[in-house]
C-alpha cells in the first residue's frame, strides 16, 4: 500500500505507532459507550430477594482436604454452591443454596456457543480467632454488574448477591482452611442461558457462585517470574472488552500463555503497540525513578477501557497515595521507555498484583530477544515495596490490621 | 501526552491513523504464528474412530415442526445429537449418536470461565429428488481446526468427523424441511471441560454436533438491510483473534448490535481504525468502479488475522473469478473510501456473505452521522451481480448446478 513509502525505519514506524496508540487511548475516554443504558428489562420484573432463599444442605458432604499445603487452586470444591436463575418474563427466581452439583444445559445454551458469560474473583479469610472474613466483596459486586451489563445480561441488586454470599461461606466455613495465606476463593458466575443459536442478547441466564479452598500462592515466600513481553498477541484493545471481567477475555489468551511457558517464561507481558498493559491475568506495577528523577509508582489507567480495573490495583493505589512517600501514577507508559529505564538502573522493582497472589514480583522481562533484568532482594524473593505491600493487604484481609476493607461476617 | 501536539488536525490524525493500521496490517503475515506448533499429545491418544459409533435411537421423538414456514433460526433441534469426548490421557473416545439431551458439566468447567469454545456453521439440503446434500463440509472441518488449535483444544480427523455428521443427518433426514431455501442447519461445537479454574490448556473436551430445521433466510425475496459503521467498537484486531470461530468473538459484539437496532439499523459495519472489516456475523463485499476506473469485487483479505475467512466469502470469490468479467481483490479498504466512493457513484452493489444468508445486499450505510445509500434493484431487493451469486450457490447446494461443492449423502 500506498502509506508504507512515508516511512523511512522501523524506528521512524514504532515512533508512529506509538502516538497513534496514545492519540487513541487518550481520546477514548471522551466518546465513552454508557453500557449500562442499553437493555430496559420490565418493572414487573423480581429482583433478587434474599429472603427467599431456599438452603437444601448436602445429604453427602464431599471428601474435605486433609491436607492443606497440597491444595491445588480451583481444584477442590466445598459442599455447596448457590443459584440464582433470570428470565426475562419474571426476574430474578428464588436464590437456592445446594449440595456442589453439576449443571443442566441444554447444548443449545448460548454461553456454550458466543461466550456470553463473566465472573468474578475474591475470597473469603479465617482470622486468629475464628472469624471469617470477606475484602471489599461491594468492589467485586460493582465490576460484576458492570461486566453484566457490558454482556446485555440482568442488572441485579449487588447487597442482594453479597448477603448471599455470605450465608453460603457461613454455611461452609469449615472449607477454608486456617493460617495465613489460606482461604476459600470464591467464584460468581454469570452464564447466558438461551435455548437459541441466534446471535443475540439472553432472554435466560443463570447466576451461580462456587468455592474453593486455596492454600498460599507462595507457601514458601516470593517467587519472581520471568516474563515475555509477546508483541505478536494484544489481549485487549482501544473499542473492545478488556476493561470488563469476560470469559471472552481469557480464550484467546491461552495459546500465548503455553507458548510463552515453553520458551520458560511464566507470564506473558501484554503490550498494546508497545504500551504495557497489563501481566497475565494480573495487573502491572512499577516502581522506578521517573524522567524527574522522581520516585514514581506507576500502572496504565482505565480510561481506554484495555486494563482490567483490579480490586488489589485499586487497594494498592489506595495504600500508595495514604502513605505519601512517593509520587503514585495512573499513566500509560510503553515497554521500550521501560526498557531504557531498566538499563539505566532507574526501575526498583516491578510487580503484578491480582486477588490470587496480591503481588506477584518480576525478577526479569524478555523484549525483543533481549533479557532485562529487574532488582530483587535475594532473600526475599521481593523488593521492599512489593514485600510491604503485600504485607500490609494480607494484614487487612486476615483482620490483623483494622480496615474499613475487611467485612467479618460473624 | 507529548505527543499530541506533533498532530495540527483531525484530518492529520486519521490519516496517521491509516498509516499505522496499514502498516500493522501489511506486517503481520510474516510473523505469523504456527498456531497448530504449541501442544503436542501424546501419539498413545485414541482419534476418532468412525467404526466405534454407538447410534441410541431416540424413545421419545420430539414434536416436529408442522409449519416450515414459521420456523425461527436456531429456536428448534432434530431428535438426535452427536457427541464426542476427549481427554488428555485416552484421546477421543468412542462417538455417540443419542436424543437430543441437556449437558451436564460441573460447575467448574472451563468453558463457563474462559470461553474455550469454537463452533461451526454448515447446513444440510434436501434436492428435488430427495438426495440429502452438504455443501463444502470440508472447508468448515478445516477451520473447525484451526479454531481448536488456537484454544489449545485437541486435533480431530476431520474426514471422521464429517463421516459422523453424515450419520446425524441421515438418520434426522426427516428434520430437513422440503424446499429450495429450507435446510437443516448443523453446529459442530468444542468445548473444554477441564474441572479447574486455573486458567489454561484444557486437559478434556466435549465434541458435539446438534441440527436446527431453518427456513429460507428471505422467504419473500431479498430484504436489504441498513448499516451503521459504529467506530467505537473495534470487533477484531491484529494480534487478537478475529481469523478463528471463536464463541469469545462473539459474546462483545451483543451490545453494539442492540446499540445498532435501537438506533434502526439491522447490522454494525464493522471499522477497525477506518479500514472495513466485517458486516454483523458476515464477511463484507463490495462492487465498485474503482480509482482506475475498473469493475472491482472487493472484500477485506485474511492476512492480517482480522477476518473471518468463511466458506461463502471463499465460494463468491472463486466463483467470481471463474466468471472472469470484472477484477476479483482481496484488499483493504478504508469506510472513508467507500464513502467517497458511494458520494461519487461508483458503488455499484454491497452485501454480507455468509452461511445463514448466502448473501444479504446492504442498502445503506450510516456513517458518523451521514446516511450513504448504495443502489438496490427495487423490485429484486439487491443488485444484479448480487442475485446471481445467490442463485448460483443455491443452485449448488440444492444440485441443480452440477458442482464438486455439493456432496451427496445418500
Amino acid at each position: 500500500m500506498v502509506e508504507f513509502r512515508v516511512f523511512q525505519s522501523t524506528k521512524k514506524i514504532i515512533l508512529q505507532a506509538k502516538m497513534f496508540t496514545s492519540i487513541l487511548r487518550n481520546s477514548y475516554n471522551t466518546n465513552r459507550v454508557a453500557f449500562n443504558a442499553i437493555r430496559s428489562f420490565s418493572t414487573a420484573q423480581k429482583p433478587i430477594n434474599v429472603n427467599s432463599l431456599v438452603v437444601e444442605k448436602t445429604k453427602q458432604p464431599l471428601p474435605k482436604f486433609t491436607d492443606k499445603n497440597k491444595l491445588i487452586f480451583g481444584k477442590e470444591f466445598s459442599d455447596h454452591m448457590l443459584e440464582i436463575e433470570w428470565d426475562i418474563n419474571n426476574g430474578w427466581s428464588a436464590p437456592k443454596i445446594s449440595a456442589y452439583h453439576n449443571l443442566s444445559l441444554p447444548p443449545s445454551a448460548s454461553v456454550f456457543h458466543y461466550a456470553i458469560e463473566c465472573f468474578e474473583g475474591m475470597k473469603a479469610y479465617k482470622d486468629k480467632e475464628g472469624k471469617v472474613r470477606l475484602f471489599r466483596p461491594m468492589e467485586n459486586m460493582k465490576r460484576f454488574a458492570t461486566s453484566a451489563e457490558r454482556l446485555c445480561l440482568p442488572s441485579f441488586d449487588k447487597e442482594a448477591v453479597i448477603e448471599l454470599i455470605k450465608k453460603l461461606v457461613l454455611l461452609d466455613q469449615d472449607w477454608i482452611p486456617e493460617g495465613k495465606g489460606y482461604s476459600l476463593y470464591l467464584r460468581p458466575t454469570l452464564i447466558a442461558t438461551q435455548k437459541s443459536l441466534g446471535v443475540s442478547a439472553s432472554n435466560s441466564a443463570l447466576m451461580f457462585v462456587i468455592a474453593s479452598p486455596v492454600g498460599p500462592y507462595y507457601p514458601e515466600g516470593f517467587k519472581p517470574v520471568r516474563l515475555l513481553a509477546d508483541d505478536r498477541f494484544i489481549r485487549a484493545w482501544v473499542g473492545g472488552s478488556g476493561a470488563f471481567k469476560l470469559g471472552s477475555n481469557y480464550a484467546p489468551t491461552i495459546f500465548p500463555q503455553l507458548d510463552a511457558a515453553k520458551k520458560g517464561y511464566s507470564q506473558v507481558l501484554w503490550l498494546l503497540n508497545d504500551y504495557v498493559t497489563e501481566v497475565g491475568t494480573m495487573n502491572m506495577f512499577v516502581l522506578w525513578k521517573n524522567n524527574q528523577g522522581e520516585l514514581e509508582l506507576i500502572t496504565p489507567p482505565l480510561t481506554d477501557g484495555t486494563i482490567l480495573p483490579g480490586v488489589t490495583r485499586d487497594s494498592i493505589l489506595k495504600l500508595a497515595q495514604q502513605w505519601g512517600e512517593f509520587k503514585v501514577s495512573e499513566k500509560n507508559f510503553t515497554m521500550s521507555e521501560l526498557a531504557k529505564a531498566i538499563k539505566e538502573g532507574r526501575v526498583k522493582e516491578a510487580f503484578g498484583a491480582g486477588t490470587a497472589a496480591i503481588v506477584s514480583p518480576i525478577k526479569s522481562i524478555n523484549y525483543k530477544g533481549e533479557e532485562y533484568p529487574i532488582p530483587i532482594d535475594a532473600a526475599k524473593g521481593a523488593g521492599p515495596l512489593t514485600s510491604r505491600i503485600a504485607d500490609t493487604i494480607m494484614g487487612i484481609q486476615y483482620g490483623e490490621i483494622p480496615s474499613e476493607w475487611s467485612v467479618v461476617l460473624n
